[in-house]
């Protein structure tokens, strides 16, 4: 009997070799095992090809009772944690339970070119989490274009079913250490500076302010090489502006740092890394890219007081080249016992209890909320790539085919060689350049305030996807609360700190989101302001051109 | 034996019942009788159908030597002078011998509907012409778009036809009178107050400034009915500056006086009136383009010379509501023995002939020129129009859907109902509207900016269809001078007075050009900087409102 499996996510083939599968698709495999990742099979149209492994359940027929639909038992392929790697993209979606999956590599892989292209075997797919796994992007970094605007769609369906999917929620309650927590199971010993403090302020709990608040630059990545150039990589300077001291990091520290962030705070939205490139990680464009993701994440990390103030990224953001002294950071990291249910041990609420009723009303109004951002702003980045996209061809092109058919009158006009037409000769061709440049104008501008915008709207897309376990550990701790009212006492008190981290977590997502968007919108108009006046100036100069010529 | 008939010119059908035929092709006629300017019969292609009569050579076979073709004597359709018009639209590429033919309406079909729609008799295109006859546009006044778009390449094709073939010319320099004029023929009695001067200008001989200059304008038209309301027509108000007295005109009237100055000026460029409309000519669209061809038109009467002084237009221009007076003029008009050969008589030279190898080179060169504009201007104005085309339709829609997707950005923000976030909502709606509008900017600016520009290149593109009629006179009478080289005397002196008449034409045709082209790029440059600052300001606009939200 053939093996089979269903799938459980649509997946679309991009690449030669790949094969698009549907959900609840039943597919045949040639084999059990995974390469990389990866199966291989044939889909219900009669292509074969790979596909990822995490995007099917095995179908194990216990009984063959010609049914073997519900009485199949569902086998999801098995991964060791050391080959699977906890790296999400902006709005990448991949929220779900994996948010809490470990990476902790071991000193001894730490030199291991994970971001290499060579490497493939940690890009396969996670599968810990009930979301659609983040798919690894392979194939060469997206231009504008119809290739860019399928992954918009793309990201569009996984991001929806992300928010809009609940998809056995409970394991997250579980996993994140939250019931642990509750049910009085966590036990750790919390130093005075690990304390996190939860304020009442005006418009509820929120983080308590940082008191030393700083910034970090990132400077243009420089290529590093080792193995005598055998392997190359890209290194970027980090300038925080508490010590002023340049250290160098690779975006593999990065990751590492998320992995560690994301297992410690449970209720914290940690902001996706930019996303991974496999291949054409040199190309310039690329670079600028995952550059200017980093900002931004750089930018989510040190406005936020908890994660800007935790020691494994103030270890991540001040250890020099000292190789022993960032093991040793490192291994303490690893090692720290504040993750999970201990996480919440740490916290300290403020004097008065919240009212659980209030906090579940909250709670429902932001889910509400954070679902219609989600499916809105997926529209704004669709239009707005298609917007920049139509300005690079489309109106570029008829700005220039003016352009151009200025110049032709121009040129017939020079056929007429009398004196007085000279002058107006002149000022139709400069008026037919001048369009021209109008073109170039229109193709650059997208750059200047499109893909802020775009690149903005990609870092939300993925605090929007980690909300929903956030989300789901503090309605699994009121579930518990109302499911047990007899030990009302301790069971409300740590369900009041999780609610209270929880609270404070969606109020700084709150003002943060009001903060960049406010200057993003303002940047944008701002650029775009900029934008038409130098059109504006440049016609007002093809304009003087036949005043000049009157004058003649 | 089935008659059949040779297609002159490439007629693409339009209407139902009509049938497009190709240059070359054989078509079959069902009958020899022509119903008002239209036959009936097959192409090649099998498809029955009308296609106009002047599109056509009928085939009459007079020896069946199976090679009907060579032997086949070509028999143009015949026409009653009283069922054809010489009706002609800007750009309509209707030039030939047709342009000496005479309209004359007798006093009894004065008040006959020439411009109803229920006349199609006078619709019929002409044939006396060597160029393609214009054909009548039957289909209802083209918006924007591909039957635009499609009327354009037309245009385009019966041009360069105009212009690049010079199909027996000869006729022209005979029927204008030029050859008759040349060889002694002519003879009438000159006024002074009919003589035209040639003066030697700066650039060559050029017609003597009208020392009393004018201009007229032409009031929106009204809507008038007779026959108690049975028929209506539309009346335009013209009041020339000299004596600020308003007239009431009608379009048959513009036509009347237009056919007048056609046989009365064989090398004076008169120029076109706007396109005939035979349906829905109360459409707003329709008349509001109407006017603006005529005052293009009229403007271009009263900046010439030789035509703004000539009775015909005075009388046209000064002549009340005194209906007796009204028909002595037209009569008088009708009469008048200065037309053709004779109206070279009445051209005063200066003292110095021009030496004709000059002319002769001059004139190539203007040939050369009025071949290289006719085709830079139809690439102009298909630009143009294409240009405009997609502002009304793809800018607007994208600035809209961009403004549409930001107001959907401030719908899913206002969810969060802190007070923190509220004036953040509130601008990005206020930008989405911003963009909205903008995108109105956009859809209304041609109107402004692109329209008058494409005016100002169909009124040319009639221009230059007069002009190759024009150097064919002079060049029949330069060719006439070397035949006979023994007359020399007078036959100079008679090529000297064509030739100083032609280029003070093709002097006149260069200022007004550069006049014209000057002005109205001016006002485009003038618009579009309006156009851009409106943009500008509407952004400061919605830029301000972040600024409101920040202070708050």
């Amino acid at each position: 009997m053939a093996l089979k499996a269903r799938v459980l996510y649509d997946f679309h083939s991009e690449n030669p070799g790949e094969i698009s599968i549907s959900e609840n698709e039943l597919v045949t495999l040639f084999s059990e095992e995974e390469l990389e990742g990866w199966l291989e099979g044939e889909n219900s149209r009669g292509e074969a090809g790979l596909f990822p492994a995490s995007y099917v359940e095995i179908i194990t027929s216990t009984v063959n009772n010609n049914n073997g639909f519900t009485s199949a038992k569902a086998q999801t392929p098995t991964h060791t944690s050391s080959d699977s790697q906890s790296h999400r993209g902006f709005g990448a979606g991949s929220s779900g339970g994996g948010s809490f999956h470990t990476s902790q590599g071991s000193d001894d892989d730490w030199d291991d070119d994970w971001d290499e292209g060579s490497s493939s075997a940690t890009n396969a797919p996670q599968v810990l989490g009930s979301s659609p796994p983040m798919y690894p992007v392979t194939t060469s970094l997206p231009g504008r274009g119809s290739t860019q605007h399928q992954q918009n769609q793309q990201q569009h369906a996984k991001s929806s079913a992300t928010v809009g999917r609940n998809l056995n929620r409970f394991s997250t309650f579980v996993k994140s250490g939250g019931e642990a927590f509750l049910l009085g199971e966590a036990s750790a010993f919390v130093k005075d500076g690990d304390k996190i403090f939860v304020v009442m302020g005006k418009h509820g709990p929120e983080w308590q302010e940082d008191p030393y608040p700083f910034t970090c630059t990132i400077d243009d990545p420089t290529k590093q090489t080792k193995f005598k150039g055998m392997k190359s990589y890209m290194s970027y300077g980090l300038t925080p502006t508490h010590t002023n001291v340049q250290v160098n990091r690779r975006y593999k520290h990065f990751d590492w740092l998320y992995a560690r962030l994301v297992e410690r705070f449970p209720v914290i939205s940690v902001p996706h890394l930019p996303e991974k490139q496999a291949t054409g990680r040199f190309e310039e464009d690329f670079i600028s890219k995952r550059r200017k993701g980093l900002i931004w994440w750089m930018n989510h990390m040190t406005s936020h007081p908890v994660l800007a103030q935790c020691d494994v990224f103030q270890h991540f953001l001040t250890c020099g080249a000292d190789e022993k002294a960032w093991k040793q950071g490192k291994r303490k990291a690893e090692k720290d016992e504040l993750v999970g249910s201990n996480f919440f041990l740490t916290i300290s609420t403020p004097d008065v209890p919240l009212d659980l009723q209030e906090v579940e009303s909250k709670i429902e109004g932001f889910k509400t909320f954070t679902k219609r951002m989600d499916e809105n702003i997926v529209v704004v980045n669709t239009t707005i790539n298609e917007f920049a996209r139509k300005q690079m061809t489309g109106f570029k092109k008829e700005y220039q085919k003016v352009g151009q058919s200025f110049q032709l009158l121009s040129q017939a006009f020079e056929m007429d060689q009398q004196a007085y037409s000279a002058g107006l000769n002149k000022a139709i061709a400069y008026t037919g350049e001048a369009y021209e440049t109008i073109g170039e104008y229109f193709a650059e501008q997208p750059r200047q305030d499109l893909d802020p915008i775009s690149d903005l709207l990609d870092l939300y897309r993925g605090h929007l996807a980690n909300f929903p376990d956030i989300i789901h550990v503090q309605k699994g701790a009121l579930t518990k609360v109302r499911d047990c009212p007899k030990q009302e006492g301790d069971l409300h008190n740590r369900c009041n700190i999780i609610s209270c981290a929880t609270l404070a977590e969606i109020q700084h997502f709150h003002r943060t989101r009001v903060r960049d968007f406010r200057s993003q919108m303002q940047h944008h108009l701002r650029q775009q302001i900029n934008f038409f006046q130098k059109i504006t100036a440049k016609l007002e100069d093809a304009f003087q051109r036949y005043n000049d010529d009157q004058q003649d």
